[in-house]
Protein backbone atom coordinates (compact mmCIF):
# COMPACT_ATOMS: atom_id res chain seq x y z
CA UNK A 1 0.00 0.00 0.00
CA UNK A 2 1.75 3.69 -0.81
CA UNK A 3 1.21 5.98 1.95
CA UNK A 4 1.35 9.52 2.00
CA UNK A 5 2.61 12.46 4.44
CA UNK A 6 -1.13 12.43 5.53
CA UNK A 7 -1.54 9.23 6.24
CA UNK A 8 1.76 9.11 7.89
CA UNK A 9 1.13 12.25 10.09
CA UNK A 10 -2.33 10.46 10.84
CA UNK A 11 -0.98 7.31 11.75
CA UNK A 12 1.28 9.49 14.19
CA UNK A 13 -1.71 11.63 15.49
CA UNK A 14 -4.10 8.77 15.86
CA UNK A 15 -2.00 7.51 18.91
CA UNK A 16 -1.43 10.93 21.02
CA UNK A 17 -3.82 11.40 23.87
CA UNK A 18 -6.58 14.19 23.40
CA UNK A 19 -5.54 14.69 19.60
CA UNK A 20 -5.92 16.47 17.55
CA UNK A 21 -5.34 19.97 19.11
CA UNK A 22 -6.77 22.68 17.99
CA UNK A 23 -3.82 24.76 18.37
CA UNK A 24 -0.15 22.93 17.61
CA UNK A 25 2.96 24.09 16.03
CA UNK A 26 3.47 20.27 14.30
CA UNK A 27 2.17 21.17 10.85
CA UNK A 28 3.49 20.04 7.56
CA UNK A 29 6.79 22.88 6.75
CA UNK A 30 7.56 21.56 3.25
CA UNK A 31 6.33 19.38 0.55
CA UNK A 32 2.11 18.24 0.44
CA UNK A 33 0.02 16.30 2.29
CA UNK A 34 -0.62 13.92 -0.41
CA UNK A 35 3.19 13.27 -1.45
CA UNK A 36 3.85 9.79 -1.28
CA UNK A 37 6.09 8.31 1.65
CA UNK A 38 8.75 5.31 0.86
CA UNK A 39 10.87 6.21 3.57
CA UNK A 40 10.89 8.08 6.84
CA UNK A 41 13.80 9.81 8.96
CA UNK A 42 13.96 10.87 12.56
CA UNK A 43 15.73 13.78 13.94
CA UNK A 44 16.23 16.29 16.44
CA UNK A 45 16.50 19.20 13.48
CA UNK A 46 15.98 19.35 9.94
CA UNK A 47 19.55 21.00 9.46
CA UNK A 48 21.27 21.45 5.92
CA UNK A 49 23.49 18.50 6.78
CA UNK A 50 20.80 16.24 8.57
CA UNK A 51 18.64 17.16 4.77
CA UNK A 52 21.41 16.22 2.64
CA UNK A 53 21.89 12.68 4.92
CA UNK A 54 18.46 12.17 4.55
CA UNK A 55 18.09 12.78 0.26
CA UNK A 56 21.54 10.15 0.33
CA UNK A 57 19.87 7.61 1.82
CA UNK A 58 16.38 7.74 -0.06
CA UNK A 59 14.38 9.49 2.49
CA UNK A 60 10.96 11.57 1.72
CA UNK A 61 9.92 12.79 4.61
CA UNK A 62 11.73 14.05 8.11
CA UNK A 63 10.18 14.38 11.17
CA UNK A 64 11.60 16.79 12.96
CA UNK A 65 11.14 17.97 16.76
CA UNK A 66 12.77 22.09 16.21
CA UNK A 67 12.09 24.13 13.54
CA UNK A 68 13.40 24.01 10.25
CA UNK A 69 13.89 28.01 9.54
CA UNK A 70 15.44 29.41 12.68
CA UNK A 71 12.18 30.41 14.51
CA UNK A 72 9.46 28.83 16.81
CA UNK A 73 6.46 28.96 14.25
CA UNK A 74 8.54 28.18 11.06
CA UNK A 75 7.36 31.88 9.30
CA UNK A 76 9.35 32.53 6.19
CA UNK A 77 8.65 36.12 4.92
CA UNK A 78 11.65 37.09 6.34
CA UNK A 79 14.15 35.14 4.92
CA UNK A 80 12.77 35.16 1.64
CA UNK A 81 15.89 36.75 0.79
CA UNK A 82 18.41 35.57 2.55
CA UNK A 83 20.93 33.59 0.59
CA UNK A 84 21.24 30.72 4.04
CA UNK A 85 17.05 30.06 3.44
CA UNK A 86 17.47 30.24 -0.61
CA UNK A 87 20.09 27.46 -0.58
CA UNK A 88 17.96 25.08 2.56
CA UNK A 89 15.06 25.76 0.45
CA UNK A 90 16.43 24.54 -3.46
CA UNK A 91 17.74 21.34 -1.51
CA UNK A 92 14.44 20.05 0.10
CA UNK A 93 12.46 21.38 -2.96
CA UNK A 94 14.79 20.28 -5.74
CA UNK A 95 14.51 16.54 -3.64
CA UNK A 96 10.93 16.75 -2.86
CA UNK A 97 11.31 16.21 0.95
CA UNK A 98 8.35 16.96 3.34
CA UNK A 99 9.02 18.07 6.77
CA UNK A 100 7.18 17.33 9.51
CA UNK A 101 7.43 19.22 13.09
CA UNK A 102 6.68 16.61 16.07
CA UNK A 103 7.19 18.81 19.08
CA UNK A 104 3.81 19.15 20.84
CA UNK A 105 2.25 15.74 20.08
CA UNK A 106 5.56 14.33 20.88
CA UNK A 107 6.18 15.98 24.67
CA UNK A 108 2.18 15.17 25.07
CA UNK A 109 2.91 11.60 24.84
CA UNK A 110 3.02 9.40 28.66
CA UNK A 111 5.91 8.95 29.05
CA UNK A 112 7.29 11.60 27.19
CA UNK A 113 9.98 10.10 24.73
CA UNK A 114 12.30 13.53 25.65
CA UNK A 115 12.52 12.24 29.28
CA UNK A 116 12.70 8.77 28.90
CA UNK A 117 15.64 9.07 26.21
CA UNK A 118 17.69 11.49 29.17
CA UNK A 119 16.67 9.16 31.82
CA UNK A 120 18.00 6.36 29.98
CA UNK A 121 21.60 8.33 28.93
CA UNK A 122 21.80 9.39 32.32
CA UNK A 123 21.13 5.60 33.95
CA UNK A 124 18.78 7.22 36.42
CA UNK A 125 15.90 5.38 35.51
CA UNK A 126 15.33 3.81 39.17
CA UNK A 127 15.79 7.20 40.62
CA UNK A 128 12.79 8.68 38.87
CA UNK A 129 9.44 8.71 41.08
CA UNK A 130 6.65 6.91 39.65
CA UNK A 131 4.31 9.70 40.42
CA UNK A 132 6.71 12.46 39.28
CA UNK A 133 8.76 10.73 36.30
CA UNK A 134 10.38 14.50 36.02
CA UNK A 135 11.82 14.06 39.66
CA UNK A 136 14.92 11.77 40.36
CA UNK A 137 15.80 11.07 44.53
CA UNK A 138 19.60 10.21 43.96
CA UNK A 139 21.49 9.35 46.82
CA UNK A 140 23.13 12.65 48.28
CA UNK A 141 26.40 13.84 46.46
CA UNK A 142 28.40 16.91 45.96
CA UNK A 143 27.20 19.59 42.86
CA UNK A 144 30.78 19.19 41.66
CA UNK A 145 30.48 14.91 41.63
CA UNK A 146 26.80 15.49 40.19
CA UNK A 147 28.02 17.94 37.16
CA UNK A 148 31.44 15.71 36.14
CA UNK A 149 28.79 12.19 36.25
CA UNK A 150 26.01 14.12 33.97
CA UNK A 151 29.60 15.67 31.77
CA UNK A 152 30.42 12.20 31.28
CA UNK A 153 27.22 10.43 30.67
CA UNK A 154 26.66 12.82 27.91
CA UNK A 155 30.20 11.83 26.63
CA UNK A 156 32.13 14.70 27.94
CA UNK A 157 30.05 17.31 26.50
CA UNK A 158 30.53 21.14 28.23
CA UNK A 159 27.69 21.98 30.75
CA UNK A 160 26.83 25.40 32.15
CA UNK A 161 26.36 25.08 36.07
CA UNK A 162 25.24 27.65 39.21
CA UNK A 163 25.93 26.75 42.50
CA UNK A 164 28.45 25.86 45.35
CA UNK A 165 30.19 23.16 44.04
CA UNK A 166 30.14 21.53 47.63
CA UNK A 167 26.36 22.17 48.42
CA UNK A 168 24.57 18.27 48.61
CA UNK A 169 22.26 17.36 45.70
CA UNK A 170 19.81 14.71 46.09
CA UNK A 171 16.59 15.86 44.73
CA UNK A 172 17.19 16.75 40.82
CA UNK A 173 14.42 17.86 38.35
CA UNK A 174 15.07 17.02 34.29
CA UNK A 175 13.46 19.59 32.23
CA UNK A 176 14.44 19.26 28.49
CA UNK A 177 14.63 22.00 25.83
CA UNK A 178 13.88 25.29 26.49
CA UNK A 179 10.81 25.68 29.23
CA UNK A 180 11.49 29.45 30.12
CA UNK A 181 12.15 30.90 33.59
CA UNK A 182 8.71 30.79 35.22
CA UNK A 183 8.17 27.06 34.70
CA UNK A 184 12.05 26.19 35.83
CA UNK A 185 11.94 28.11 38.81
CA UNK A 186 7.91 27.45 39.85
CA UNK A 187 9.24 23.63 39.50
CA UNK A 188 11.77 24.29 42.43
CA UNK A 189 8.95 24.83 44.64
CA UNK A 190 6.44 22.92 43.11
CA UNK A 191 9.35 19.75 42.96
CA UNK A 192 10.71 20.66 46.13
CA UNK A 193 13.76 20.25 43.83
CA UNK A 194 17.42 21.00 45.42
CA UNK A 195 18.72 20.96 41.62
CA UNK A 196 17.37 21.33 38.06
CA UNK A 197 18.82 19.94 35.34
CA UNK A 198 17.52 21.73 31.94
CA UNK A 199 18.01 22.14 28.44
CA UNK A 200 18.47 25.86 27.61
CA UNK A 201 17.99 29.10 29.72
CA UNK A 202 17.16 33.03 29.51
CA UNK A 203 20.53 34.15 30.88
CA UNK A 204 18.26 37.08 33.02
CA UNK A 205 15.87 34.25 34.27
CA UNK A 206 16.42 30.78 35.99
CA UNK A 207 20.54 30.96 36.85
CA UNK A 208 19.70 34.49 38.07
CA UNK A 209 16.86 32.87 40.71
CA UNK A 210 19.88 30.00 41.22
CA UNK A 211 22.42 32.80 41.90
CA UNK A 212 20.17 34.41 44.27
CA UNK A 213 19.23 31.31 46.21
CA UNK A 214 22.66 30.33 47.72
CA UNK A 215 23.56 34.51 48.04
CA UNK A 216 20.05 34.04 50.24
CA UNK A 217 21.21 30.49 51.98
CA UNK A 218 18.73 28.52 50.06
CA UNK A 219 21.45 26.31 48.48
CA UNK A 220 20.34 25.09 44.93
CA UNK A 221 21.63 23.89 41.79
CA UNK A 222 21.37 24.54 38.28
CA UNK A 223 23.13 22.31 35.42
CA UNK A 224 22.28 23.33 31.96
CA UNK A 225 23.58 20.75 29.11
CA UNK A 226 22.39 22.28 25.82
CA UNK A 227 19.15 21.68 23.91
CA UNK A 228 19.50 19.52 21.44
CA UNK A 229 21.96 17.36 23.89
CA UNK A 230 18.46 17.05 26.08
CA UNK A 231 16.27 15.87 23.43
CA UNK A 232 18.42 13.98 21.16
CA UNK A 233 18.06 10.32 22.61
CA UNK A 234 14.02 11.28 22.86
CA UNK A 235 14.18 11.35 19.26
CA UNK A 236 15.90 8.30 18.84
CA UNK A 237 13.68 6.79 21.88
CA UNK A 238 10.35 7.64 19.87
CA UNK A 239 11.09 5.26 16.92
CA UNK A 240 10.08 1.98 18.30
CA UNK A 241 5.96 4.04 19.10
CA UNK A 242 6.49 5.38 15.57
CA UNK A 243 7.37 2.03 13.78
CA UNK A 244 4.46 0.55 16.15
CA UNK A 245 1.78 3.01 14.20
CA UNK A 246 3.35 2.64 10.62
CA UNK A 247 4.29 -1.16 9.98
CA UNK A 248 6.60 -1.85 7.20
CA UNK A 249 7.71 1.60 6.44
CA UNK A 250 11.40 2.25 7.15
CA UNK A 251 12.35 4.66 9.43
CA UNK A 252 15.83 5.85 10.58
CA UNK A 253 16.98 7.91 12.64
CA UNK A 254 19.61 10.77 11.19
CA UNK A 255 21.33 12.77 14.50
CA UNK A 256 21.87 16.31 14.60
CA UNK A 257 24.47 16.73 16.81
CA UNK A 258 25.39 19.54 19.62
CA UNK A 259 26.25 23.14 17.52
CA UNK A 260 28.00 24.92 20.11
CA UNK A 261 31.27 24.34 20.68
CA UNK A 262 32.72 26.00 23.92
CA UNK A 263 36.51 27.28 23.81
CA UNK B 1 19.62 69.89 47.82
CA UNK B 2 17.87 66.24 49.13
CA UNK B 3 17.37 64.68 46.02
CA UNK B 4 14.51 61.57 45.79
CA UNK B 5 14.32 58.70 44.00
CA UNK B 6 11.95 60.96 40.97
CA UNK B 7 14.57 63.59 40.51
CA UNK B 8 17.06 60.71 39.74
CA UNK B 9 15.15 59.03 37.17
CA UNK B 10 13.87 62.82 35.68
CA UNK B 11 17.13 63.54 35.22
CA UNK B 12 18.06 60.30 33.28
CA UNK B 13 15.44 60.57 31.25
CA UNK B 14 15.78 64.28 30.20
CA UNK B 15 19.14 63.06 28.23
CA UNK B 16 17.87 60.64 26.40
CA UNK B 17 16.79 61.17 22.41
CA UNK B 18 13.32 60.82 21.87
CA UNK B 19 12.24 60.31 25.44
CA UNK B 20 10.18 60.11 27.76
CA UNK B 21 8.64 56.42 25.63
CA UNK B 22 5.22 55.83 25.82
CA UNK B 23 6.01 52.02 26.68
CA UNK B 24 9.06 51.11 28.48
CA UNK B 25 10.16 48.95 30.72
CA UNK B 26 12.44 51.11 32.64
CA UNK B 27 10.39 51.86 35.78
CA UNK B 28 10.51 51.62 39.33
CA UNK B 29 10.95 47.98 41.03
CA UNK B 30 10.93 48.96 44.18
CA UNK B 31 11.05 51.50 46.52
CA UNK B 32 8.70 54.82 46.08
CA UNK B 33 9.28 57.83 43.82
CA UNK B 34 9.71 60.58 46.82
CA UNK B 35 12.14 58.43 48.88
CA UNK B 36 15.25 60.88 49.13
CA UNK B 37 18.21 59.31 47.45
CA UNK B 38 21.76 60.16 49.11
CA UNK B 39 23.59 57.66 47.02
CA UNK B 40 23.12 55.69 43.52
CA UNK B 41 24.85 52.15 42.44
CA UNK B 42 24.76 51.27 38.94
CA UNK B 43 25.10 47.39 38.02
CA UNK B 44 24.13 44.88 35.38
CA UNK B 45 21.57 43.54 37.77
CA UNK B 46 20.71 43.76 40.89
CA UNK B 47 21.30 40.33 42.31
CA UNK B 48 20.98 39.61 46.30
CA UNK B 49 24.21 39.81 46.30
CA UNK B 50 24.89 43.10 44.83
CA UNK B 51 21.87 44.20 46.65
CA UNK B 52 23.73 43.53 50.16
CA UNK B 53 27.10 45.20 48.63
CA UNK B 54 24.76 48.38 48.30
CA UNK B 55 23.46 48.41 51.33
CA UNK B 56 27.23 47.99 52.94
CA UNK B 57 27.87 51.12 50.83
CA UNK B 58 25.08 53.15 52.00
CA UNK B 59 23.24 53.15 48.77
CA UNK B 60 19.54 53.97 48.73
CA UNK B 61 18.89 53.89 44.45
CA UNK B 62 20.34 50.95 42.54
CA UNK B 63 20.25 51.33 38.24
CA UNK B 64 19.97 48.26 37.40
CA UNK B 65 19.98 47.12 33.91
CA UNK B 66 18.57 43.79 33.73
CA UNK B 67 15.58 42.68 35.70
CA UNK B 68 15.33 42.11 39.31
CA UNK B 69 12.51 39.31 39.63
CA UNK B 70 13.70 36.25 37.24
CA UNK B 71 11.38 37.98 34.05
CA UNK B 72 11.90 40.61 31.82
CA UNK B 73 8.64 42.77 32.57
CA UNK B 74 9.22 41.99 36.75
CA UNK B 75 6.02 40.72 37.21
CA UNK B 76 5.95 39.27 41.12
CA UNK B 77 2.23 37.65 41.42
CA UNK B 78 3.40 34.18 40.44
CA UNK B 79 6.59 34.55 42.86
CA UNK B 80 4.32 35.47 46.15
CA UNK B 81 4.89 32.47 47.79
CA UNK B 82 8.57 31.70 46.89
CA UNK B 83 10.91 31.46 49.67
CA UNK B 84 13.99 33.34 47.18
CA UNK B 85 11.60 36.01 46.08
CA UNK B 86 10.44 35.94 49.56
CA UNK B 87 13.94 36.40 51.25
CA UNK B 88 15.35 39.22 48.17
CA UNK B 89 12.60 41.54 48.74
CA UNK B 90 12.46 41.27 52.51
CA UNK B 91 16.07 42.57 51.92
CA UNK B 92 15.01 45.47 49.69
CA UNK B 93 12.25 46.32 52.23
CA UNK B 94 14.02 46.17 55.32
CA UNK B 95 16.80 48.39 53.90
CA UNK B 96 14.81 51.17 51.69
CA UNK B 97 16.18 49.97 48.77
CA UNK B 98 14.54 51.80 45.64
CA UNK B 99 15.94 49.77 42.33
CA UNK B 100 15.18 51.43 38.60
CA UNK B 101 15.84 49.88 35.62
CA UNK B 102 17.58 51.54 32.83
CA UNK B 103 17.29 49.16 29.72
CA UNK B 104 14.95 50.48 27.08
CA UNK B 105 16.55 54.16 27.25
CA UNK B 106 20.03 53.23 28.06
CA UNK B 107 20.17 51.16 24.67
CA UNK B 108 18.76 54.78 23.12
CA UNK B 109 21.82 56.63 23.51
CA UNK B 110 23.85 57.25 20.85
CA UNK B 111 26.64 55.88 21.27
CA UNK B 112 25.17 52.94 22.83
CA UNK B 113 27.13 52.64 26.14
CA UNK B 114 26.95 48.85 26.27
CA UNK B 115 28.71 49.27 22.73
CA UNK B 116 30.88 51.14 24.06
CA UNK B 117 32.19 49.54 26.53
CA UNK B 118 32.49 46.46 25.01
CA UNK B 119 34.60 47.76 22.13
CA UNK B 120 37.06 49.23 24.74
CA UNK B 121 37.17 46.08 26.05
CA UNK B 122 37.96 44.03 22.87
CA UNK B 123 40.15 47.09 21.75
CA UNK B 124 38.45 47.24 18.56
CA UNK B 125 37.83 51.09 18.43
CA UNK B 126 39.77 51.77 15.60
CA UNK B 127 37.80 48.90 14.07
CA UNK B 128 34.36 50.28 14.09
CA UNK B 129 32.66 51.50 10.69
CA UNK B 130 32.18 55.55 11.58
CA UNK B 131 28.71 54.61 10.01
CA UNK B 132 27.39 51.13 11.52
CA UNK B 133 29.59 51.53 14.42
CA UNK B 134 28.03 48.05 15.23
CA UNK B 135 29.88 46.75 12.60
CA UNK B 136 34.07 46.25 12.98
CA UNK B 137 36.15 46.08 9.91
CA UNK B 138 39.03 43.75 11.13
CA UNK B 139 42.57 42.63 9.21
CA UNK B 140 41.43 38.90 8.42
CA UNK B 141 41.96 36.25 10.68
CA UNK B 142 40.62 32.65 11.51
CA UNK B 143 37.92 31.68 13.80
CA UNK B 144 40.57 29.47 16.04
CA UNK B 145 42.57 33.01 16.57
CA UNK B 146 39.90 35.49 16.80
CA UNK B 147 37.93 33.32 19.26
CA UNK B 148 41.03 33.15 21.28
CA UNK B 149 41.81 36.64 20.84
CA UNK B 150 38.32 37.63 22.23
CA UNK B 151 38.51 35.39 25.16
CA UNK B 152 41.53 36.54 26.25
CA UNK B 153 40.43 39.73 25.85
CA UNK B 154 37.01 38.51 28.25
CA UNK B 155 39.61 37.74 31.09
CA UNK B 156 39.75 33.92 30.10
CA UNK B 157 35.71 33.56 29.63
CA UNK B 158 34.60 30.09 27.86
CA UNK B 159 32.80 31.01 24.57
CA UNK B 160 30.37 29.44 22.55
CA UNK B 161 31.37 29.15 19.09
CA UNK B 162 29.68 27.98 15.86
CA UNK B 163 31.47 27.54 12.64
CA UNK B 164 34.99 26.17 10.95
CA UNK B 165 38.14 27.07 12.94
CA UNK B 166 39.71 27.61 9.63
CA UNK B 167 37.09 30.25 8.23
CA UNK B 168 38.36 33.67 7.59
CA UNK B 169 36.70 36.49 9.93
CA UNK B 170 37.03 40.02 9.21
CA UNK B 171 33.83 41.50 9.31
CA UNK B 172 32.02 41.36 12.38
CA UNK B 173 28.85 42.22 13.78
CA UNK B 174 28.74 42.88 17.58
CA UNK B 175 24.99 42.45 19.17
CA UNK B 176 25.26 42.30 22.86
CA UNK B 177 22.19 40.85 25.56
CA UNK B 178 19.63 39.31 23.69
CA UNK B 179 17.81 40.36 20.68
CA UNK B 180 16.63 37.22 19.39
CA UNK B 181 17.18 35.37 16.24
CA UNK B 182 15.47 37.26 13.49
CA UNK B 183 17.71 40.59 14.87
CA UNK B 184 21.18 38.20 14.64
CA UNK B 185 20.51 36.41 11.37
CA UNK B 186 18.83 39.55 9.47
CA UNK B 187 21.86 41.46 10.58
CA UNK B 188 24.31 39.14 8.83
CA UNK B 189 22.53 39.84 5.37
CA UNK B 190 21.95 43.45 6.06
CA UNK B 191 25.49 44.45 7.27
CA UNK B 192 27.07 41.91 5.28
CA UNK B 193 28.77 39.91 8.27
CA UNK B 194 30.88 36.87 7.87
CA UNK B 195 30.48 36.94 11.85
CA UNK B 196 28.38 37.60 14.80
CA UNK B 197 29.96 38.03 18.26
CA UNK B 198 26.39 38.07 20.10
CA UNK B 199 25.40 37.55 24.60
CA UNK B 200 22.88 35.32 24.13
CA UNK B 201 20.89 33.47 21.52
CA UNK B 202 17.99 30.50 21.70
CA UNK B 203 19.36 27.95 20.34
CA UNK B 204 16.78 26.79 17.49
CA UNK B 205 17.66 30.32 15.93
CA UNK B 206 21.00 32.06 15.04
CA UNK B 207 23.51 28.95 15.63
CA UNK B 208 21.39 26.52 13.64
CA UNK B 209 21.40 30.06 10.83
CA UNK B 210 25.33 29.58 11.00
CA UNK B 211 25.47 26.04 11.61
CA UNK B 212 23.52 25.35 7.72
CA UNK B 213 25.54 28.11 6.25
CA UNK B 214 28.54 26.41 6.28
CA UNK B 215 26.97 23.53 5.32
CA UNK B 216 25.52 25.56 2.50
CA UNK B 217 28.92 26.67 1.94
CA UNK B 218 28.34 29.93 2.94
CA UNK B 219 30.25 30.25 5.40
CA UNK B 220 29.38 32.23 8.70
CA UNK B 221 30.68 32.57 11.90
CA UNK B 222 29.03 32.93 15.44
CA UNK B 223 30.69 33.55 18.59
CA UNK B 224 28.14 33.97 21.85
CA UNK B 225 30.01 35.02 24.99
CA UNK B 226 27.25 35.27 27.65
CA UNK B 227 24.55 37.94 28.44
CA UNK B 228 26.54 39.26 31.60
CA UNK B 229 29.81 39.57 29.75
CA UNK B 230 28.67 41.42 26.64
CA UNK B 231 26.72 44.19 28.47
CA UNK B 232 28.35 44.95 32.01
CA UNK B 233 31.17 47.06 30.72
CA UNK B 234 28.47 49.20 29.34
CA UNK B 235 26.65 49.92 32.30
CA UNK B 236 30.61 50.57 33.80
CA UNK B 237 30.81 53.16 31.19
CA UNK B 238 27.30 54.53 31.12
CA UNK B 239 28.58 55.95 34.90
CA UNK B 240 30.20 59.23 33.33
CA UNK B 241 26.84 59.74 31.50
CA UNK B 242 25.23 60.00 34.78
CA UNK B 243 27.90 61.53 36.43
CA UNK B 244 27.28 64.43 34.17
CA UNK B 245 23.50 64.65 34.89
CA UNK B 246 23.24 64.24 38.73
CA UNK B 247 26.70 66.49 40.09
CA UNK B 248 27.57 66.18 43.50
CA UNK B 249 25.34 62.28 43.88
CA UNK B 250 27.91 59.79 44.47
CA UNK B 251 27.39 57.20 41.89
CA UNK B 252 28.93 53.88 42.23
CA UNK B 253 29.37 50.89 40.01
CA UNK B 254 29.05 47.49 41.43
CA UNK B 255 30.51 44.55 39.22
CA UNK B 256 27.90 41.63 39.22
CA UNK B 257 29.91 38.98 37.58
CA UNK B 258 28.75 36.05 34.94
CA UNK B 259 26.43 33.43 36.94
CA UNK B 260 27.53 30.19 34.44
CA UNK B 261 30.90 28.22 35.14
CA UNK B 262 31.60 25.71 31.95
CA UNK B 263 32.51 22.59 33.30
Amino acid sequence: MQRTVQDVISAIIAGVPGAPFPETIDTLKTGAADQPVKSVAVTFMATYEVIEKAIELGVDLIITHEPTFYGHTDEIDWLEHDPIYQAKRRLIDEHHIAIWRFHDYLHSLQPDPTLTGLLKTLGWNTYALPDQPFVCQLPPRSLHELTLEIKAKLGGATVRVVGDPQMSCQRIGLLVGAWGGRMHISRFSNWSLDTLVCGEINEWETNEYVRDASAAEHPKALIVIGHSISEEDGMREVIPWLQARLPEMPITFIPTGHPLRSV
